[in-house]
């Protein structure tokens, strides 16, 4: 424990679902003033409502979870699509608009957006989470370089395999369709502990990483790397 | 003109959008029986009368385009999002889940989803153009890799920078604004000529292109490359 | 068999490694006239008198492949990165800086470069092989963009897992080393005919193909495909 | 100044090139004991020495770098070439094919490699130093996943523009050159400073960074971010 964040205000939206709560605790442990949120914010009334009640903030942890439902194309329902894009797609992209005139007044702010490596890679029976998933990525790099000449850094953490009761419970890792379809295709074998996720986002919400910009991270014990 | 198309049933959607039309053209100057269509496509129900008002097809070109707003990401509206959303992300979700059936019940089909390689590389003041077509390449992405094993092949042409009326008309290209803002960064130093996405089309539909699945090919003058 | 390179006069190196056959053959169906060597052009010499003997060009098949040989990355001997890199990177680089000054005075010129997809993904085991099949496709990108503006096209078909007794011979398909460590990763589940890249270096090498530039195509029946 | 790394021996080659020399002082100010070497590493024996002279190491911080030379890929001589994959990547394959095995025997390693975002994008006119820097970042790639599963996280900062006399010193920064031709693609706006590459590595070097392996990290200010 150290105190790397203190005296930074830090805003984790869902801190309830997938990774939230442990990038809470990430900053927390190093000092920030930490506000989160369970609501699932599908109004622009709510994140106004959020980031009024929240006051100035320096960083901003972007997380919009909806759980894929594994299934063919043929069966994906009008409903799935419409709960993973109101879900995921569009909050982010009200909460980043939302935050950025303040971020540019400040003259400084940091988003880290939540996301996922499936879309990097593609997974088959997983496309309309795929599509949503790189909704949020294309958004993330678009904005991110639109806004870094006023000292805002936003990136994504494209996550995959990570353990946390809420994202890959241990009933999950430990069940044959885990242990089958994915684990072989992860080149360190094994699932991370939920800390890495929050020493990642500290990194990147640290005053010592203004370079990286736009920047959608393929985190997933090498399942997905390809950059270039 | 030759007949490499010859008794195939091509069916091009939204024909009188962006490149719809001289992608119809090309299937037809090849032999093709080509069916188009001109409506939106805004719901199930009217995807549902296309397909059976066509029948069986042997390729699905999927053109589904909104216009891009340039703008600031803070500046983004609500209906905005719902247009590009609804408009380019949610048909082709749907047209593709309902062709698959027929697909691997007759052992074949080709899917050429029409895109856009803005996501690829991002542009600031396009982030919500770029969030909805970087939707479209995850979930071409994700589906193309589910369906290759039965024959079909689903990939996309990520496009930018090629004339048309009704994409990129000539008043555009001799604005200053894209003499400033674009022309510069394109490699080749031109936009290409319609008839040219035309032919990558048909090779994507071809029979002789089975090795290439849940590709989302930049074709963009050289704009965006990157693959690894 | 058409026409559609007849007039063209095309080069095809080392034509007896890997694709190159299958490749002079896809050509000279079109009604190309096709020039081809098999020596592994390992001197500027000899590359100079190949192309002092061949004349004008229309479009250059830069092929030069070595085998991989599978091992960890322990065991990978000087020999071995030495006959790598000589084989595949030297050649390449001196055989396209000795043909683009007759490109840019003719004000035309095709080169297609056969690659590997390794690289675009990583294979464990294959990593000498990788960094110099990685090389040939960086060397493509940065001289295909610089090249662009004097309408010469250069690309890259960074294939994997296409049938030829000289590049994926049937008993290497039928083995089970191929079986359990490559076939599961296949999206289509099958290795592609040769001559479906024969079709993908003559579209590439069409005179309807101007856009596409810098490209490193992955070729992979969908083993590799991330592009952004 | 904290201790993070204290009891850590970290290795640092070619410290006097490039970002050597910010990266040795970021592991000190951590409290690393840190090993350098300024020789070019031209043959095994001088790995073998300098390895056996250090011993056991935590973290090799793999830095090999050589001068771009900018010109026409016509001009590109044979001696360039051999200057750049000597200096650059036969010394990389060398020095991790050495340690790999101390690492796999006392259970946990750490390289990071300095590469280049160079290849990511594709440079006009930096054609040979984009082979040499792709090779590198294939490498890393595939030999990240490779040694994964044995507790060694392999990961190679693509960087660009960052400050510092022996890599951008400031009389390049304040050129014309560099203002003309580089400055505006940069949508940070700005070179960073050293010590921000130096925090990269820290974070790449940690305990708490398992579950990103193989990954090259494009570090330009958003100048390369397509990641998928």
């Amino acid at each position: 424990m150290s105190d790397r964040f203190s005296g930074k205000r830090v805003l984790v939206t869902c801190v309830d679902r997938y990774m939230g709560q442990p990038i809470a605790d990430a900053f927390i442990a190093e000092g920030a003033e930490v506000f989160t949120d369970t609501s699932a914010l599908t109004t622009q009334a709510q994140i106004n409502d959020l980031l009024q009640r929240v006051g100035e903030i320096d960083v901003l942890v972007a997380n919009f979870a909806e759980d894929p439902n594994p299934q063919s194309v043929v069966a994906i329902g009008d409903e799935e699509i419409e709960t993973l894009f109101s879900g995921m797609v569009t909050p982010l992209m009200r909460i980043v608009r939302s935050v950025v005139p303040a971020f540019i007044e400040q003259g400084h702010g940091k988003i880290v957006a939540m996301t996922s490596a499936a879309p990097l890679r593609g997974i088959a029976g997983y496309s309309a989470y795929c599509a949503a998933r790189g909704a949020q990525n294309a958004f993330v790099r678009a904005v991110g370089l639109e806004v870094a000449a006023q000292n805002i850094q936003f990136n994504a953490i494209a996550q995959n395999f990570v353990k946390n009761e809420r994202y890959f419970p241990d009933e999950f890792i430990e069940s044959d369709f885990f242990k089958e379809k994915f684990l072989p295709q992860i080149p360190t074998g094994k699932v991370a502990e939920a800390e890495e996720t929050g020493e990642l986002a500290l990194y990147l919400a640290s005053e010592k990483c203004t370079h990286m910009v736009g920047q959608v991270i393929p985190w997933a014990g090498g399942w997905s790397t390809t950059t270039g």
